[in-house]
């Protein structure tokens, strides 16, 4: 077998080209899981539709799991996904309301993270799982800081445990979100309200 | 082209023979999604896995898709499934809980749920798609019943909206699970207690 010097290995995009390489690979793909969806699909199929041999797919992300992190990371960057900081005083659940609505914008990223989410459940998918482990331990920590301001400020339960909450209102978000896809007259954002009026405490209605 | 009588249109296990078959193939595909997982798969590797061939696999459950759907359904129905009804008192998140620690005693079914609520957000799986929008109006709708129930008995606050509640309970529980798989250190239960006390109402300490 020859080596061609793309094929040499070395660092993953070290090299000028290679990273604007590499970055066109990942726009074109991210088109691709917009159109199509991320399940049932294959490194071979994306390179095709890409327009990309799959010894390069495999040379820049490694693998199909990998490149699904990838896409997904990077539409999370993108400038269509405006980061709007939430007020200070506002609820959690409103907080994951904001960051929810944002990502429902881009096609085919609601998709994607639940797709990625049960590859991670699965037990031979270790990129899918490190994601969506850091993620959660993330948006656990932030949300748990933002609580505990919250509580500081009296503009939510004291007796409150502030990482209970943050995993519960993460959850509960996550968990609103598909049921509200799968069917319109699920009422999410009145149920996350509703999570918001109670963790404040008094009257609910 | 010639058809054998095996592969004449027919509704699916009409005959005796046919079910006993189908169940025979079921069982056996429900091992091999507790060995292997429900993910990066397909009809062909299943069929092989199982001793089948792909024709026999298509021709008793059409798709991969509804063949994932069918053992999902098969294996909550399996006597190792046992149905606890939940104390007539209970709170809604308890009785939540008590299902999904029945369901997390089989191996790879709570992967293969999340796999398929997965599928059916995805645009071109509509047999997974029917699934869990199925699944998840029945779910709603029983703890509805339970809600209204527990706040005419005085055990919940009765000025809660029970179809909110009962998307919101029944979206922490699942997204709570999936958190809790990931990372075993959040505590799961712990938040789902904390979200019936504030649901009964009163102090939560």
């Amino acid at each position: 077998m020859t080596a061609s010097p793309a094929d040499a290995p070395r660092p993953r995009g070290r090299y000028p080209k290679g990273i604007a390489r590499r970055q066109e690979i990942l726009d074109k793909a991210i088109e691709v899981f917009a159109q199509r969806g991320s399940q049932k699909t294959s490194l071979r199929a994306i390179a095709q539709e890409v327009g990309v041999t799959h010894a390069a797919l495999t040379h820049y992300f490694g693998s199909l799991e990998e490149l699904l992190v990838e896409v997904y990371r990077e539409s999370q960057r993108k400038p269509t996904v405006e980061k709007h900081a939430p007020p200070a005083d506002s609820s959690p659940a409103a907080a994951m309301r904001l960051a929810a609505e944002e990502n429902r914008a881009i096609p085919g990223l609601v998709q994607l993270y639940s797709t990625l989410v049960a590859m991670a459940l699965e037990d031979n998918h270790p990129a899918a799982q490190q994601f969506a482990t850091d993620r959660f331990a993330r948006l656990r920590s932030d949300m748990g800081q933002q609580v505990r301001g919250l509580q500081a400020s009296g503009h939510l339960r004291a007796d409150l445990d502030p990482t209970l909450v943050a995993a519960l209102v993460i959850a509960a978000s996550d968990g609103l979100q598909t049921q509200w896809l799968l069917d319109a007259t699920v009422d999410h954002e009145a149920a996350l309200d509703m999570l918001d009026r109670l963790l404040r405490g008094g009257p609910t209605a």
